[in-house]
């Protein structure tokens, strides 16, 4: 349902048009130094209306730690952290209230629930990430003191593909361009699909670096099952592949499988996880996102009574959800990180020895 | 861990050279008629050793229930179905049991355990997906009487593309084709891989059809979010789409938006889910698989003193892990959407109302 | 950790002197109407400082529900609320900061997390289920559509036992008590307790009137296994009785054994409850609250440090916690119907079909 | 459903007249050494038909291991046991198909499930209980490697009551009497209702001694909340205390507050647990069962149609369940700690550096 996790579980509430936005984080081990800049700095990367190449809806992103902390270290229960929704348009919406937007999930939370909060998408909107995201700021100082890193870039976007992952260059890259020499003809794609009142799909890929060896919990949470359960749960997000993907269903095993030597393992097609158990190698995933569903052609739909209806859009939306999306998907794969740490911490009876003598 | 599914939860037990492998199916609604011979049919298609595109593994693959059902009628109470393991040959794996055997599992689980079953992979083998399946065949006579139908197909094998998907030809089909204009050079491919001691990828198409409006839990419990974890959690899946998948993050909102006029959807790029609700179009998904890590050329690996030696096997297996794996995804389909079936009876208070007045 | 339930999901957050106490509230079932006024009314009956026989802090109790309503109505989605914390007082707790009040849950939050929030117990402090009466108001709502009555009420203080279970009287005592001959009584207990400086324990009665027969999933989720744990949950319980109770370990098989006839079942030993599920029979709980640690005698114990110390609290404390501990159990209970009423629906495939056609 | 325990999950399915009994036990650490001879041990504890006092079933009570031991070794991965039922007199329970046994699970099965299996209770059947105990024979393993001692035995049958707590004498005792002085009118006792076809109610004591402080999950996964949902959910039960228990509710915060000394806790009335949480004290449970519902008596009853009927019992039955009781109590403490081990791994930061550096 609204949780996700199971020994570091983060439950989330909240709608697109409502009072706010949150999350609570259950299972975060005690004494963690907690760092607000930190998670102050991660909701910046993903906030809205920082340049012509996402929405203009502009959100202060204000959080608000409610609980779990004390004297500036966790306490071992939960951490709740509230964002106040600041600007939000729902006179928008009006005009939508009895249709269904293509591409959206209008019609499917209807048929679902019988009744729906058409402002914004509701529950539904990508808005609700920004509780994970939060979630991740607090999470991901778990992972540094473990040395664990955690990266997101753009590959492609629409057709345009990088050839190289400089996972440096995205940081400072306003599309979080995974290679530089591609960016000038991503952002062109952007700006096209905008001018033109469209919106263009895109590829994000993540990397995790110094993960220990051994997470991942076979047979039915395995570490590349869980990366595969939230990255494709990210609004948009339609595609998910471990290591080489798509391309290892093309090739012959003496060319997929990744020999060891002294060194580790000489290749990496299998993008660090064997057996759904990290291997020690570089983690990586890559997550394919369709072209927001919200453009501005006049489109053929139906409305709440079956009648056959045109949408015509307002509102303000990202010609590209890939761009905000890659920082939701590292948001991801550091929660399904910290989730793995504590679950693997029982792998072998050492352990409890360790811990309990 | 061992148990996945939320309403309808199936643990699995067993390993490649243990005694036996087996599951326990908890959830089913009372007065399900079981019905033996589809179970077995279901075994039947995942079958080892049945031509020469599969390992030449022969197991009976006869089942016993152990409990849940009375006079022929599920009864509310756990499903225990087990399978006894008769064609093992564990000595083919003496000469590895101290080393990593490249693209398997060997490596992580003993990094995270300490210890490993080497026969056979232990519990990392496909084999245990025997388990899975029997699990579906159970499931199965759930869909059956709500009418929904799951069916599935291999669509490419190594670089051979099929061109549609003809899901009752693949049921005829040796290798599950979908595409009977493809099976001649699907089948020289897998025999030209097998020849050359190597083997290949291939892809595998589910499709679903008459799911109920409304399945799916957002957020996280997503339709696709859940068919992905399951879908990757298969051994040797490296890639999961839904609908348009990869393609959808290439083109622009214009044209991968489904548009809707009486009919229902005009187009299906959205595979069938919206928000992570079922919409009540057809479910495609489709599963990319490595190529089996059982080779036999001479591979350079470690052992587990972390010396570098060569990897030679022996032992049986499949050359194309795809063509057994559309049916093991096929029952992952079908036990996801029990599932969810179970969990969207809460959706709406009117559906209170009428089960308990 | 800090969610319960299984269908229906309750998270709390919070601490007794952190900014305030909220819970989400996750799988309600969309369009349940929400009436403010009688989450308040839950609210108000537990609400501290309303007479002499309890704690003399004053908390206003203003809730806001921050997701999950929309136009009066749930929509499926989680439901947050919030309260903020406004009449605490940390400095009472400077004194003992650093040392381990008897009876309290100081020592092990300690010795478990290695820190903890001193402030009026932190996070383990009573003033948390002011979340789960909250929780309990909106799940009662759901309760009401189907006519299920549950009710709650003292039928002892110290060693003054009431006589019978009148719980009209209940709801118009001061202190909740179920037996207005004995009320007078009970009322002197507490306030001689008070006046030395000293705390009483009590017990509670639960009664649940019109719950549908067939509720309880066994083997690991029956309904008076769940009822036993949410209730042994509550701060303070130390013993929990179904039916007959502690009683009927004294008696023959004869005498237990509620035989039935035409109007069904002719005694109630067992509470309501046989095999883990409900009868249909009234469903009858019984809690027993320790006295309150929080005492105004000078006491032994240690500091974080292991020197042994005096204990000399100041503070506001309820003399006896069993009275509002009724109104917490009552929501227990209530929470704990709803969970059953959702995880009943899929017993029978008649279910699912009626759903679903 | 049918399984418990969050990070040490047990499954168990089977039926009292079926094939057989089972468990899985998945989450166990790797490398725990595992003594077949200790596991038996536990089962002939448990064993019916070995003296006068329980019934005349008589089970072999031959366990197999299906999976996850590996030369002498748990794996990490589903540890499956399987118990054949051997003598099960199925046509003792013809006579009772269609009515419901006063004080049996046999109505609210038909109501919740519309079918039931009749033979001897089918799955309600304390016969399932074999499963837990097995379980516990292998958690126990690792329970000693952390020398925790559990342990259990009869404190009272019907109105007599011993007046300690001998857990030594317990284990030679035929009935677990816990004083040696009482057991002789115990004995009576039960042979007495014996006799007169009737059957004698009874309570049973737990002790968990070297738990390590500091186990239990606030809010909602607490040691004594967990404790009591186990005990109550063992057939028969009708009421848990942990420590004072219900006598905690009759005396002064001034008697019930535990002071702390040098030499830790002077008192225990709390019996271990304080917010939850382990203190490190011994760990007290007491549990009260009903007598056996099957008795020889004639009772008024009805049959599944609603008509009046009355019923007279075949079979073999315990005259006091809370004997054999006593051990399955005692392995849900144990199966109770070895998962709250489990789960406390992750409370402090300090743990995951110890593990994973």
């Amino acid at each position: 349902m609204n949780s996700f996790g199971k020994a570091l579980r983060v439950t989330t509430f909240g709608e697109s048009h409502g009072a706010g936005i949150g999350c609570v984080i259950d299972g975060l081990p005690a004494n963690l130094k907690v760092d607000y800049a930190k998670i102050k700095e991660w909701l910046d990367r993903r906030k809205p209306g920082q340049n012509k190449y996402s929405t203009s809806r502009k959100e202060k992103e204000e959080f608000e730690i409610l609980s779990g902390v004390f004297e500036g270290f966790t306490t071992g229960t939960p951490l709740a952290i509230y964002i106040a929704n600041s600007d939000h348009k729902s006179s928008d919406y009006g005009s939508i209230k009895d249709l269904f937007r293509p591409g959206h999930a209008d019609a499917t939370y209807f048929y679902k629930y019988g009744i729906r909060d058409y402002r914004g998408g509701g529950r539904s909107s990508a808005r609700e990430s920004v509780a994970r995201v939060a979630a991740a700021g607090v999470a991901s100082l778990m992972l540094e003191e473990l040395n664990i890193v955690v990266k997101s870039g753009v590959s492609s976007v629409g057709n345009v593909d990088g050839k190289k992952y400089d996972f440096n260059h995205a940081k400072t890259s306003e599309i979080f361009s995974l290679d530089k020499s591609a960016e000038g003809a991503q952002k062109d794609k952007i700006l096209e699909a905008k001018n033109s009142h469209d919106s263009v799909g895109g590829t994000v890929v993540i990397s995790i670096l110094n993960a220990p060896k051994g997470l991942g919990e076979p047979l039915y949470d395995k570490l590349d099952s869980r990366l595969a359960e939230v990255m494709m749960g990210i609004n948009g997000a339609k595609g998910v592949e471990i290591g080489l993907g798509v391309n290892s269903s093309k090739v012959l095993g003496s060319k997929n499988n990744d020999l060891m030597d002294k060194s580790g393992f000489i290749t990496n097609n299998a993008g660090g996880i064997l057996g759904g158990i990290s291997s020690g190698a570089e983690i990586l995933v890559k997550v394919h996102f369709k072209p927001t569903p919200s453009i501005f052609h006049e489109q053929k739909t139906l409305d709440k009574d079956g009648n056959e209806v045109v949408c015509k859009l307002k509102g303000r939306h990202d010609p590209c959800i890939a761009i905000r999306g890659s920082v939701v998907a590292e948001a991801m794969a550091v929660l399904t990180i910290a989730d793995m740490l504590l679950l693997n911490l029982g792998s072998k009876v050492e352990h409890l020895k360790k811990i309990y003598s």
